[in-house]
């Protein structure tokens, strides 16, 4: 199936998915359900074979889902069966604390470089890496080929720097600052937007 | 509407809304509708329609919404009308980084104290408090009847700190460590997990 017929938000859903099947497997599972899935998302059953069913058939009719090969596609389609190269703007306090995060080398992602324009934070060690001046973004991303651009600077610098990413061939970014970026269609943003978390349980207090 | 009633992943899209309604009127535009909603979220305008229509009527068949009017219905839905505070729990890096996250405060959301275990830090400045004691917590969350707290702490005392915030009478976790947490069902648990929103993007590349 060409990938611009299926609908930004069912692959949105993969990766909920893909991680409650992990969850189903530190549990001692290997086999679950749609209806399984959807009690413990909060989805409905039918939205989950739906979404999976753009891309095959995955499961049998009254036996469910092989966890661990249901994990494999969905790795497969996601394309996240290989290891992803990032780059890491902003060395503050969010560029140390992602530096440090235990969970993007659990699922493949390295953060490759690191870049700030301080001078002070230029040449710093920034976990296993050393923080570069923005000069060298334009050689590093062209050497290394790195599509994926983590976005830890300020709000009023965000919108530029985001810019000046996507001028180098940066496909995909991974925003923080708390502003709307505007950038070409080709490109896909994804918000860290911790409001929208804390928004959505106040409901319920 | 009671409150149960309306399904979990209904409640998560509100935000969303909320978040585009504010981009439309930053952009200088009074009015919307469900169509110009769905385009720019990558949902359905049948999808929004039904959603909104849990809560009441919001819009006038063929003129679409008010801006102002709706922003202001969902922050009463949300209750984000009013000012919540939270405690943070764990001042590293990323401690560190929501301290002085500018987006809380432009929503109302307010870290009312900061919490951390280790000697060097107790003390310390944290943006513009001063980091306590974890053997402060129970007294600061009830005099100030906090409900939500930010769990910045690394990822194997993340489940037990959790557990000790829940039996203070906290019902709402942001949850930045990279694990699962096991809570009772009354709790709201959100998670940032930067990886989702990775894989949702490595589809495209």
């Amino acid at each position: 199936m060409p990938q611009n017929s299926v609908p930004a938000i069912v692959i949105g859903r993969l990766p909920l998915y893909l991680r409650m099947l992990t969850f189903l497997e530190l549990e001692g599972k290997t086999i679950t359900a749609s209806q399984e899935l959807a009690e413990r998302l909060g989805f409905s059953s039918a939205q989950i074979r739906k979404d999976l069913s753009y891309f095959g058939e995955f499961g049998k009719q009254g036996t469910g889902y092989n966890i661990a090969y249901l994990q494999k596609q969905l790795r497969q389609i996601l394309k996240i069966d290989r290891t992803w190269e990032m780059a890491l703007i902003g060395a503050g306090d969010l560029g140390h604390a992602l530096a440090n995060y235990r969970g993007f080398g659990a699922q493949n992602f390295r953060i490759a470089a690191a870049f700030d324009n301080a001078p002070e934070k230029i040449g710093a060690r920034l976990g296993d890496l050393t923080v570069q001046s923005m000069d060298e973004l334009p050689s590093v991303l062209h050497e290394r080929k790195i599509q994926i651009a983590m976005l830890a600077v300020p709000a009023d610098v965000a919108q530029a720097v985001a810019g000046q990413l996507v001028e180098l061939g940066i496909r995909a970014v991974l925003n923080y600052a708390p502003i709307t970026l505007s950038l070409p269609p080709k490109v896909k943003v994804y918000y860290i937007d911790p409001v929208v978390g804390l928004q959505s349980m106040t409901y319920y207090l």
